[in-house]
């Protein structure tokens, strides 16, 4: 008997998914909330670009998609910073030729779908919200565009509906379900820089752009048409919040005494900042991830994490990985299958759930710090001498496939061994010694 | 006009509260979910005693029930500890004449109910249970034991209405709320030792009795009619586990090998065993605990704590004083009143449900253990000369008004001096130089 999976949420996670399934025979049938994005170029609700690296490119590899998408997506070699004197600094991401991906929420999701509409086993259903599941029939309620109630069975269910998710909502009344959702004080508005004269870029196209201003802080995404996406990363309350810009004259008069670089840039910032809305930021975790083999959470679904690390997308794109690479082991027993995946995956996502928080503060505060910027120059040479020896957590969370749980662990290994060398100022170039600093210290951890 | 407040839940925090408000003169209105207990003498259902101890103790005073309920109540002056071997061995739980009390909750909570009952405006309403509550309006939507839906109106809402509080399911589901359940491997089952010929108590009455198995335990609280109800804190899977005991057999063969001691008192063992239900033991976290001065919660509703340090309804009743003393502090600006209760609550709440976890692993595992035993052994003893300088965390949770937070930053500082004290097995007596041991490490703390 072929193998039915419901599949509830369309976005990247739903449809990445629904390709590894249909690839491997299964029956999928997509239910999303939204109207097709293919024919509404609306947004999709959450933020516009996102930041593509190696683990997602990886999980892009194995439906094909990979070089496609690089080709409409814009590399950033490494961030710029926007101090208020104007002053632009710059640190690259990684060695020479390292980028991280700005791409469309959209483009992505929709090139997705177009893709998972080219199977004859993948069904694909909009405009069906997910009301409830009944976990032992593994069959979802919906209801439809036309407010009609649809009863949809099948052998399994997958959620893959988000930060908010209805599957997650119906595991959360069963007992012993762990759970917290977290939000930080700060929220988000999203501003814009447009193109300048014949959809030039008006600032380095080939950085992420930085005003690191301690308690908050905006950062700026290029887009292919030449325009930047900004972020404002502000407190909901305080002194310098958004409770307590109330006024046009109130906004007018912040940005241009904290962004005043980017002010002129910006023709529209006063009725964007008014129009768009200020969004939350929430660290979801919950465990267990699965119901028998009944029902899998996957993405941010089950662990939905703050933008800071760029690894949103990312991490969701290796659940499906690693959802693929037991369904390659286990067959068709879904019990082993979905019970290997949350193990495998669980301490990852809390490690990047974590690690992206961290970041939070590394943006907006220590970036526009000498000491901090001295030490990711030390970083940096230090990945580009010793490639063998030596990988900052950055490289390792953006450009391997490392396990975040393992990134985030030689965190504080690599902080001891920059603070040696930083303060034994040690010539870089001492290859002996350098070699005895970085194999002691990671010694020391792998002796624990 | 007089404030009318809508307390929903008339449990033990919901009740005493209710007192609380009645006598500065409010208007008051409980709704219960569950029969009048005055009429109905069926479990409440959660456990049925409790160790009351300082902090409940104090706000019982505060309504002039303290010395009728401790009429009613047992003294437990230590822990009696039952190895396998049948060895006991005994811990006292303070000073001299220090004791927690195990009540009935049922009792306690009729004999608040009664109390309540006396007000003129104060208003029962049993059979109740909330539906929904309208933050904006202060109305709560009930259905009463007719199926009836009853709409009330009031100008506030305090919910008291326990670990799975509806009051709180509302606040979960606005933006930027906190929330966090976790729950422990383990779940517990209520059994009995009944009363010995002629209603005598077969173990020691005036102490708490544990059997420390390690990754498990059995404890037993003693009961005025003469008998002990035993709970056995017990992992929900593995090896021994409620899942592994699936037969009669079973289940005789393991409480044989493993509670020697306790069987032959345990005539009905079998049958309540597999009568009795299995429960899971979760902590709730959350935050805000207040909407305005729309809505507060309360105890339970606010934050749910495994019961290991006896101290939940302990809490619960310290969150009534304190809600009492910031009423008495601002008078009618119920904005002030919510906001200054939930910060002075949320640190102690959080340490006391931090505590609590902690206190399972010293209750199943640590206190059969000799080093412990003699810790313990030489803590008692500082307690004992140096009253005014030393003072256990256990002390400081039981029988002190020391803030729960302030009690869990001195754990790290106790552990320092006994270490100390230990390791330079400096005479107990040699009181200049144990005075400067705790001098010098409490100043530790304090010079952070």
């Amino acid at each position: 008997m072929m193998n039915k999976i419901t599949l509830i949420g369309g976005g990247l996670s739903g449809s990445l998914m629904a390709v590894y399934l249909a690839k491997r025979g299964f029956e999928v049938n997509v239910y999303e909330r939204r109207p097709d994005m293919r024919n509404n170029r609306i947004s999709a609700g959450k933020s516009i670009n996102l930041a593509l690296s190696v683990r997602g490119l990886r999980a892009l590899n194995r439906v094909g998609l990979d070089t496609e998408i690089l080709k409409e997506a814009l590399p950033m070699y490494g961030r710029t910073m926007h101090p208020i004197d104007g002053n632009l600094t710059y640190q690259p991401y990684g060695k020479e030729g390292q980028a991280i991906y700005s791409v469309s929420r959209g483009l992505l999701n929709i090139r997705l779908l177009e893709l998972a509409d080219e199977f004859p086993n993948i069904h694909l259903h909009f405009e069906h919200k997910c009301i409830d599941v009944d976990l032992d029939a593994t069959t979802a309620l919906f209801v439809d565009g036309q407010g009609n109630e649809v009863y949809v069975s099948g052998d399994r269910i997958i959620g893959t509906d988000g930060a908010f998710a209805a599957t997650r909502g119906r595991l959360q009344i069963t007992d012993r379900f762990n759970y917290s959702q977290s939000y930080l004080d700060h929220g988000y508005k999203e501003l814009l820089i447009p193109p300048g004269p014949g959809a030039s870029f008006l600032m380095n196209k080939q950085s992420l752009h930085i005003w690191p201003r301690g308690h908050y802080m905006m950062i700026a995404l290029p887009n292919p048409p030449g325009d930047f996406t900004c972020t404002l990363f502000f407190p909901f309350e305080g002194e310098e919040s958004f409770a307590s810009l109330k006024t046009e004259a109130q906004v007018a008069a912040f940005f241009k005494k904290r962004f005043p670089d980017a002010v002129p840039m910006m023709p529209g910032l006063i009725e964007d900042f008014f129009t768009n809305p200020t969004s939350s930021l929430v660290t979801v975790k919950c465990y267990p991830w699965v119901k028998e083999d009944k029902l899998a959470l996957l993405g941010d679904a089950a662990h939905a994490i703050v933008p800071f690390f760029g690894q949103g997308m990312n991490c969701a794109f290796e659940d499906c990985v690693v959802m693929d690479d037991c369904i390659e082991k286990y067959g068709n027993d879904w019990t082993k299958i979905f019970d290997e995946y949350q193990k495998l995956r669980k301490v990852n996502a809390d490690a990047i759930a974590d690690l992206a928080v961290q970041n939070f503060v590394e943006m907006r505060d220590k970036v526009g710090d000498l000491e901090f910027l001295n030490k990711k120059k030390v970083e940096h040479d230090l990945c580009e001498l010793y490639p063998e020896l030596y990988m900052s957590q950055y490289e390792m969370v953006t450009f391997s496939n490392i396990p975040y749980s393992e990134a985030m662990a030689m965190g504080a290994v690599n902080d001891n061994i920059l603070r040696r060398i930083i303060q034994g100022k040690v010539d870089l170039n001492d290859q002996a010694k350098i070699t005895s600093i970085i194999k002691e210290e990671k010694g020391a951890i792998h002796g624990k």
